[in-house]
C-alpha cells in the first residue's frame, strides 16, 4: 500500500491481520514529500486525527481535551471518574455527545459545585484522593493497596501485550496512537485507542463504567510509559496488575511496591521485565 | 554491562560512543526479574527518575510538574516562557532553587497577577495567545506566522535526528526518556531529555533564555510525536523547522502549512517524510 510506503514502523511489530477495522473519520490522507535515500517523492500518507474535545459537567464548560476523535463518550466518562467527578453509573442522569463539535455534555444525578477548580488542581498535581497533591501521595497514604489473587503466567502476558499490539491497524497506519487493552489472564476485552495514552486508557475506564463491566479483577496493558500518573489510574480502578512494551519511571515502581501492583515492562518478544510484586506472574 | 542485559532497547540505536555522560542522580537501580524465554532471572535495572518539580512564581505556588529532576530551573524557566508568564531574561528578578525538594522560585520584575488560573487555563486549553482557547486557534488567527530563510539538507536533517538520539546515554540505559535537541544546520547546539516531551523541549527554551542563546533562527528535534501542543510551542518561539524521530498529528500538520514551519516526521535511518514547506529542505 502506497501510505504504508510512506515511512518505516515505529518499530517491528507482528504483521498478523487486524482484528479491528478503523473508521475513517479517524484517519486523514496528506500529500507529503517523502525521502528515501536522497530520492524525493511526493506520497499519500496517513495521519491520525487529532481534535478538541470539550466536556461539560452539568453545564459548566470544564476542560478540553486534545485527542483522537473516537470512542468521545466512553473518553469523557473516563476521564470525569478517573478525576473524581463521577462516582459510577448510577451517578449519571444524561450524555449528549456531538461528534461534530466535539463536545459532551454529562449531567449527574448530585450537582457537584466547583469541580472546575477540582480538575484544574487536579491535572496539574496528580493528586490520588481528593485535595492531596501529588508529593504527598508518594507516601501512598491516601491511596488503598490492592489485594488480588488474581495471577497470570509470563506467556499469557507475552501473549495480551503482542495481542494489543497487533489490533491496532491504526498504530500500523499511522504510527502516531497509543494502545491500551483491558484484558483477563486468557484474552483481550477492551481495546483502547488514542494519540495521547492517558486517554487510552481513560476510553477504557468510561466503557466500562457505561457498561457495567467489572475492572478491579483485569489487566491493563498499554504501549506507553508507566509514569506514576498511569499507575495512580491503575490504583484508582484497584487494579492488580499493568502490563506495558515500554519502561517504567522509579516513582511508579516505587508506588507500585507499596501499594500491591504487579508492574511488567518491556514485554515484547519472549522477554519482560517484572519491577513489582513478581508473585501474580506465575 | 548487566543493566543493558535486563531489557530489549525500545528500538534500534546507533550503538556510537555517548557524548553527554549523565548524573547518576538522575536513575536509580531495581532489583527485578527477568523473563527471557521462560527463563526467571533476578537483575538489577536502570530506572529514570521521576520526581515532583513545584514552581512558585512571585511566591504564588503555580504548578507541580512531574519530570527527569535534572536541569530544574532551565525547565522553570522555559515552563513559565510557554505558558506567556516570563517575557524574557530581563523579566527574571531573582531565581532560588532547591534540588533536594524539587522546588524552583522565580521572581519577575513586573508582578503578574493571576496567573495560576492563566496556566491552569492555558494548560488544558493549549491556548496560542492569551485568553484563546485552543479551538480558536486552529484557525491560527492569533498566531504569528514564521518566515525564515533558514534551510537545510536532508542528509543534515537525517544527521541531526541520528546524532540527538547517540547523544542520549540516559535513553539508552533506561528505554524512558525523551530526547529533545535544538541545532542549526550543522550541529547540535543544546540538548535536553525528560520523561515528558513537552518537559524536554521546554529545558531547552530555558537554558536559551537564561543563557541568552537566539532560538529563532534554530531547528528543534525531538524523540516525541509532534502534537498540536507540541507544534504550538515550536510556533510560539518562531522557530522554522522541527525533525522528529515519531509521527505528525493531523492538528499538527494544518498548524504548521498554515504557519509556516516546515515539519519533518519519521527521521530514521536514511528517510524521512516532510509534512510542510518543504521548501527549507534543499
Amino acid at each position: 500500500m502506497e501510505r504504508e510506503a510512506a515511512r518505516e514502523p515505529i518499530e517491528e511489530h507482528e504483521q498478523g491481520e487486524p482484528c479491528v477495522p478503523y473508521d475513517e473519520n479517524r484517519v486523514k490522507r496528506f500529500d507529503i514529500l517523502k525521502i528515501n535515500h536522497g530520492v524525493r517523492q511526493q506520497v499519500e500518507d496517513t495521519l491520525v486525527l487529532e481534535s478538541p474535545l470539550t466536556i461539560f459537567l452539568n453545564d459548566e464548560e470544564l476542560v478540553t481535551l486534545l485527542c483522537t476523535p473516537e470512542d468521545i463518550k466512553f473518553l469523557a466518562v473516563g476521564f470525569l471518574a478517573a478525576e473524581g467527578l463521577l462516582a459510577g453509573k448510577d451517578d449519571i442522569a444524561k450524555i449528549v455527545t456531538d461528534e461534530d463539535k466535539g463536545v459532551v455534555w454529562v449531567e449527574t444525578v448530585k450537582n457537584r459545585e466547583m469541580a472546575r477548580d477540582m480538575v484544574f488542581k487536579r491535572l496539574i498535581t496528580s493528586a490520588c484522593g481528593k485535595g492531596t497533591t501529588f508529593y504527598n501521595v508518594v507516601d501512598a497514604s491516601a491511596c488503598q493497596p490492592v489485594s488480588s489473587d488474581v495471577t497470570i503466567t509470563a506467556d499469557q502476558a507475552l501473549h495480551l501485550a503482542e495481542e494489543m499490539q497487533r489490533h491496532s491497524l491504526l498504530y500500523k497506519d499511522t504510527g502516531g496512537v497509543h494502545n491500551a487493552a483491558l484484558a483477563d489472564s486468557g484474552k483481550i476485552l477492551i481495546f483502547g485507542e488514542d494519540i495521547g495514552r492517558h486517554n487510552a486508557i481513560d476510553k477504557i475506564y468510561g466503557r466500562c463504567i457505561l457498561e457495567g463491566i467489572p475492572i478491579h479483577d483485569k489487566i491493563i496493558l498499554t504501549t506507553g510509559r508507566i509514569s506514576s500518573e498511569i499507575l495512580l489510574k491503575v490504583v484508582k480502578n484497584q487494579i492488580p496488575v499493568i502490563i506495558s512494551r515500554s519502561a517504567p519511571t522509579t516513582l511508579a515502581v516505587n508506588l507500585a511496591r507499596k501499594l500491591g501492583i504487579t508492574v511488567v515492562g518491556f514485554a515484547r518478544g519472549k522477554r519482560m521485565n517484572i519491577y513489582s510484586h513478581e508473585e501474580r506472574i506465575v
